[in-house]
């Protein structure tokens, strides 16, 4: 591998939220895995390191997906009729139970890890099952495949079905031998990944905790998507003021171990400040929300807040890996909340979608999602010439057809310093 | 050509609205470019007719595309942080202005073409520009092409820009000599076209009732998308009670001659008893409403109604051609609406969806949009396997699957009994 070379083309990142820094046929310098630079010129230092000239593509930095269910990607667009809570029980639960089987999980996450790596997605926070060796698996087979991720063994002892059910005991065993099984992956790491409040009685989570505290891991879950969800949530957690505190009484909301969660659709003022104090990203998931009909999350005035932000594809409540996507799903759906909801909220904008695409989501795994110098080296190629047209478009135009038109395919892609291909 | 032969494959349709018809591995004979049946086996009399299997792939009707700008198609997913009326005014405006270039026309329409042809739309009804010779041509190219559409020249006399603006007699006269000059395509018919109320005076609006009296033509305008326009036109139309009055005043409102609205995001009580009463069409284009901010239509109510309705890909303020994804757009704004507006009124169900997209839309070109005997021979063939999974699916669930995943591409198309490829 090559420690140091650049790549050039047309560079567009997002180095501020709402902001789009774009530097036409430059070029973007790694040394070490990190960013060095972007440049004009190549400076006298890197005369003759190797360059991959990308000629008129774009180069974007790599995307963030901060939230996605590997064990629900052969379920994508199927079964959308219904709500979160049906949904789980009807299709995510039935599916997620094959992972028990070795071979199932084999097949199933190897097309995951192939679509992944073909997307425009260098890094996802990633729940897996309750499957201790298929997530082991999913984990080699994302380290092979180059992607850097966080992947995590899924925790539930309560509220589901037999055939998807740990003990807590079982749980919190597992979960601490896949800690220490998975320790050892190049670029992935595990994550703690209790399903959701229903999922998880208090002593699992208690458990969690101490193992959390133990090994210094982040943690992902999911917040406040659904109101049923939410009312749920208060029944089963008599003595706390807000969902964001079901996990909070157990230290499991951000603070020493950054914490990600998804949805944050109906999260009230109290949560807010909760999760804005403990530093606690929100995975927004637009398309998710639309499909099983949980609502607009108020992701605009999230950024206002100068909350920590990212996009989530959350397959399979959203049917498309497609980060893009989720960019044009994030927009759409933020004009419609101004529409009926909230006028005083404006929609968001392209350059502020790329950011959550990119650095705002890329923050929960470092210095990443950004061309600044010291990020990570995370970049991905995007030939639009494939999408004819008759006009000349500027850079930030080029950029917008891509988001709303491409099939989010890039034609080379990098992650860690690392051409993947 | 020949004129009785048969397709086999998995045939999907849907003859009442919400109901799916499904023929696994069954035929689907053409005689004289009408549906004759769908057959388990071949009946004897039709032993020898010509057979192209399509093995397991999915055969559907073709779509209908009921709202399409293809002078606004070089600028789609261009310029979406804005709301209708700037939208127009920055974006549409010049972008049409375009058209009266004869080279520009020739380049745009033919990628338009290209794109429709390759769609899995078989029939649209289509907007130009207010340019006659670029409106013919492009009749000529969808012509050639075998997509049997209806295309209107535009008019325009008022509120907009003087690039893009004709005198009324202009107007009327260069509209008889394009309804004189295009009465000899084969599949390609004239549509009158109206852009909107506040873009035509009284007087073109009255001259363009009696040339749709002579010519007994249909025609097709916008109503009720944007609370703004709607305002606008009460200022405009101090004598009518609502939008659709502005149209309707002048006999360009259904009755005699078939109309299709676009948009009727916001129409009230009164505009929906008249739109039923004449049997207006709405075309129902979410993808648009949430890209210019205007909101989402009540469509499962329309459809409750009783009122005739198809989908619109209302290119370019919808950024897609691909009608599956208005499908998914009109189911996923239908959640959102019934979440944040109506919970009075469910979501829409992918039947809903296909029905609208084929038969519902279908009806506004006659008996088109279904598989059942009489009906024209529109058929899109649909390849799953490029979407890899472990499950083993139903055939509605493989339908979900094109709806939700698929790149929109057919790999065969037949349109009005004519294999397009």
């Amino acid at each position: 591998m090559q420690t140091t070379f650049a790549l050039k083309g047309n560079l567009v990142y997002t180095p501020v939220c709402g902001e789009l820094a774009q530097h036409p046929n430059s070029y973007l310098v790694c040394e070490n895995g990190t960013v060095a630079g972007v440049f004009d010129v190549l400076p006298e230092r890197y005369r003759g390191i190797p360059v991959e000239d990308y000629g008129d593509k774009l180069i974007l930095p790599g995307f963030v997906d901060l939230h996605v269910h590997a064990g629900q990607y052969a379920y994508r667009g199927l079964g959308m009729d219904m709500e979160l809570l049906d949904w789980l029980e009807q299709n995510a639960f039935p599916e997620e139970s094959r992972f028990a089987e070795e071979t199932y999980a084999e097949a199933a996450y190897r097309i995951f890890v192939d679509a992944l790596l073909h997307s425009t997605t260098t890094r996802a926070s990633i729940f897996a099952t309750l499957h201790r060796p298929a997530t082991l698996r999913l984990m080699q087979l994302l380290d092979q495949a180059g992607l850097p991720c966080y992947v995590g063994k899924v925790n539930m002892d309560r509220n589901s079905p037999d055939y998807l059910r740990e003990t807590t005991e079982q749980s919190l065993a597992e979960t601490r031998r896949w800690l220490e099984e998975s320790s050892d992956f190049r670029l992935v790491h595990p994550i703690l990944t209790p399903r959701f409040t229903p999922s998880c009685t208090d002593a699992l989570m208690a458990g969690l905790g101490r193992l959390q505290r133990e090994f210094g891991v982040p943690m992902q879950s999911h917040l406040s998507e659904n109101l049923s969800e939410i009312a749920w949530v208060q029944e089963l957690c008599p003595g706390t003021r807000f969902y964001g505190e079901a996990y909070a009484q157990f230290g499991l909301f951000g603070g020493d171990c950054p914490t990600v969660m998804a949805h944050c659709v109906w999260s009230g003022e109290e949560e807010r400040a909760l999760i804005k104090e403990n530093g606690v990203f929100i995975a927004h998931c637009p398309q998710s929300n639309m499909n099983v009909s949980s609502g607009i999350a108020p992701v605009k005035q999230y950024l206002q807040e100068g909350q920590k932000v990212g996009l989530g594809s959350d397959v399979a409540g959203g049917a498309h890996l497609s980060i893009l996507r989720a960019m044009t799903d994030a927009i759409q759906c933020s004009k419609l909340r101004w529409r009926l909801v909230d006028q005083d909220t404006p929609a968001l904008t392209v350059p502020e979608a790329l950011y959550m695409a990119t650095k705002g989501g890329g923050a929960f795994f470092g210095k990443v999602g950004s061309f600044e110098p010291g990020y990570e080296f995370d970049a991905v190629v995007m030939d639009d010439s494939t999408l004819p047209t008759t006009r000349t478009c500027t850079l930030t135009e080029r950029l917008e057809r891509i988001v709303y038109l491409s099939d989010g395919r890039p034609c080379a892609k990098y992650a860690a310093g690392r051409k993947l291909f």
